[in-house]
């Protein structure tokens, strides 16, 4: 339970404390847009102002692009944990303004819910912890925790001197848990515990065939064609049950505890309600598993992008010189995107016909990631979660990829919790981006106690 | 043997024949640019003209498209044959202009060729047939047979008026036989009569998913992939072979008369070579059939494009909604395009995956033809390039697809004759176009011998 007094100063401050949230998201600070620079350094101006007025010591790190903030409170002496708070002050550029009922940046409250650009992701989610530290200083002088804040500009546009700034600064860094709020609840009313994200190998596929391209009727039939070989290269990615056929691509994957799965199969997942929202007749995937076991638990291969030839209106009669495919791969624990590079490598060299040249191509990759449920951090959360929400958290995986959660875990070797605040629905990157104002109202309160609780 | 008045008109009159050729040639006919539509129209007045002054009657037809030249000789009486030629004087766009090395409208001979655009297609070619009829009315005041010229200027654009012109004048245009110069020799010094064009039958094939691109993370694995279906799809469009799987492709197939096919084999055929000129390390498709069988004996299935999700830079890691693929078959006797389609259909239904919606839309198409070899067009033919070559014409066959070819022999009912001056490496559609001076030379001879032969 809440300690009474934190639950009477939010109550007494919850007017203030939306002014200051809505000034925070009436800075339009989009990372992706040099023009909004500026914006960007107020917006961790505006950081760095707040964590000093509540008491504490406050850097802004310059970057080669926008700059991190590392608010430091080291008080609360050394038996005491420490615990490193991380989320990000950009937002997503916000076009197409048209869409928006009300302006990106002018925050808004209709039907319960707060709009604006950066609401959920993750300014208002920032701020939860912002006010939540608020209220322990102001309230009881002190926090329960060693509480060092760490917020980066950059988290739109791939975090790219995040990791080198968690390595150089590691020592500064050490901690007994990472906290994230930047994910989103199952559902209303169901406080979330996400326990796990894929890890990505993403991969470009490029087939060449004639040195330029042909016509069709003169030279067709006696040409490989390399849109005809790139289909053929990629249909052998699967097998007729929607199981992944690269050889050895499942090799790595660790079993999922069951306790985990579980929990997962009794999750209020609606799949008629899924499949509405795709918009389409029939799912697809491996049938042995559960539409949310795909989704979080199991390593997919997708085609993400295609092109070839002639693709305008009409009939172009040509036959190819090259053709091309965007492939990713999402991983999960103990997949490595590497060695999923080598497997993807010597499976497309055996099945490319003679005739054509393949090269294959790693783009991007991130490693998968999955919590070890359990450990003070864990169990703080799930109670104080549990007493803000008044019923238990349920443990969720996500299918995309964070790639800073597995940094955090990898250099600093602490256990990271993600407790999101955000909803299905919520737009995070679409006009009409939402947070639930009622999130916002439970979410200071399980944090505060959550910080009570690591104590313990 | 040419009549050597005839030889000794051409000598005569040679240096004034590239005068006008060079005249016709640099009139930029350029039928697919409207800014051109001018030049265009002057192209068509000076075959008017030119055809007026040799001696025959003259009409232009205005098209809703670019006009049509009809000249016509019928002064050889009722017993003497009539014969059309066929041709066309517009031509291809000269872009890139960057790449000619001498401008693409002004005439210039190099090395024996000469270059510019229109040279082998079609108007040096035309120009063969005006000069040898002017030939034939200098030196003798008549012909030896009624001839009808058919000159289009839509060729390079779809002849999308022709078929319509030619039904609606089908008894004007009746005729024993039709010629036509718009094609190219086996190689230099090789006369040749090409014997059959592949049809054509141009769809393009669109895979519906989701309603909307989706985040390959969040949804990846539990909803059905259109490029991935996409690709399964195209894969069963051959077998492991290089053979049409499709059910039913080749039942209209019509076997090809074993001296036709005996000849093609006689062909100095020179597959390294081919193999460079396509550059590509290997060549494809049924292996049973030569490659010169394969290119103009077979039916084919090529992609002539592919489209679908993410084909910028780098990662982009969506789940597309739509896939699309351009897709056509060369058809050879007695396949039909309008069959082709409901077999296509009915096999994309019969392995498209659930989750998805594929649609099938035919774009084009085109019968595929094949001359009756003998008769008295083509024996006159035979003997008259026999005489001008020295060496007897091979037969060959193309891949591409002309529909007018088809049109003529089924609206006309009357044999076509494809006997073509051009030679391989030409670029009738790139830079650097050139037809052989003594290909014009010898084409000239030829063709004039070729009138006095039809007659006898």
């Amino acid at each position: 339970m809440l300690d009474t007094a934190l639950d009477q100063w939010f109550t007494a401050n919850r007017s203030r404390a939306f002014d200051d949230l809505f000034a925070f998201l009436r800075i339009p600070s989009v990372s992706a847009r040099s023009e909004h620079n500026g914006d960007v350094a107020n917006a961790a101006a505006w950081l760095h102002a707040q964590f000093e007025r509540i008491g504490f010591s406050v850097r802004t790190h310059p970057t080669a692009g926008h700059p991190i903030v590392l608010a430091e409170w080291r008080k609360a002496g050394p038996d005491a944990p420490t615990i490193l708070i991380y989320g990000h002050y950009d937002v997503q550029p916000p076009e197409p303004h048209a869409l928006w009922t009300s302006p990106a940046f002018e925050p808004t409250i209709r039907d319960g819910k707060l709009f604006a650009r950066g609401s959920v992701d993750d300014k208002g989610q920032v701020f939860i912890h912002l006010h939540a530290l608020e209220a322990h200083l102001a309230v009881r002088g002190a926090l329960p925790a060693n509480v060092l804040v760490l917020l980066e500009g950059e988290e739109e546009v791939g975090s790219e001197h995040l990791e080198a700034f968690v390595a150089a600064h590691a020592e500064r860094l050490a901690c007994d848990g990472v906290i994230i709020s930047d994910s989103a609840m199952f559902a209303p009313g169901i406080p979330s515990i996400l326990s796990s994200l894929r890890g990505l190998a993403y991969f470009q596929i490029d087939v060449q065939g004639p040195a330029q391209d042909l016509h069709s009727g003169s030279y067709g039939g006696a040409v490989v064609n390399p849109a005809m070989a790139l289909a053929r290269i990629l249909a052998t990615f699967h097998d007729e049950q929607g199981r992944v056929a690269i050889p050895g691509f499942y090799d790595d994957v660790r079993g999922w505890p069951t306790d985990v799965l579980a929990g997962m199969r009794n999750l209020p997942f609606d799949e008629a309600h899924f499949l509405k929202e795709v918009g389409a007749s029939a799912l697809g995937g491996e049938p042995d598993h559960t539409v949310l076991e795909r989704l979080w638990t199991r390593p997919t291969c997708e085609v993400n992008g295609l092109l070839s030839g002639y693709t305008g209106e009409g009939a172009k009669t040509v036959l190819p010189a090259t053709a091309m495919a965007k492939v990713s791969c999402r991983l999960v624990p103990d997949q490595d995107p590497e060695r999923i590079r080598t497997l993807m490598q010597a499976h497309v060299d055996a099945v490319a016909p003679a005739g054509v040249r393949v090269t294959v191509r790693a783009l991007h990759g991130g490693r998968p990631w999955r919590a070890t449920l359990g450990g003070p951090l864990f169990d703080a959360a799930r109670e104080a979660l549990g007493a803000a929400f008044g019923r238990e958290p349920v443990i969720t995986g996500e299918g995309g990829s964070i790639p800073v959660v597995g940094d955090f875990a990898r250099i600093l070797g602490a256990p990271v919790l993600l407790m999101g605040f955000g909803l299905p629905g919520e737009n995070a990157h679409a006009p009409d981006e939402w947070i639930s104002v009622e999130n916002l109202d439970r979410g200071v309160r399980a944090t505060a106690l959550l910080y009570d609780l690591v104590r313990r």
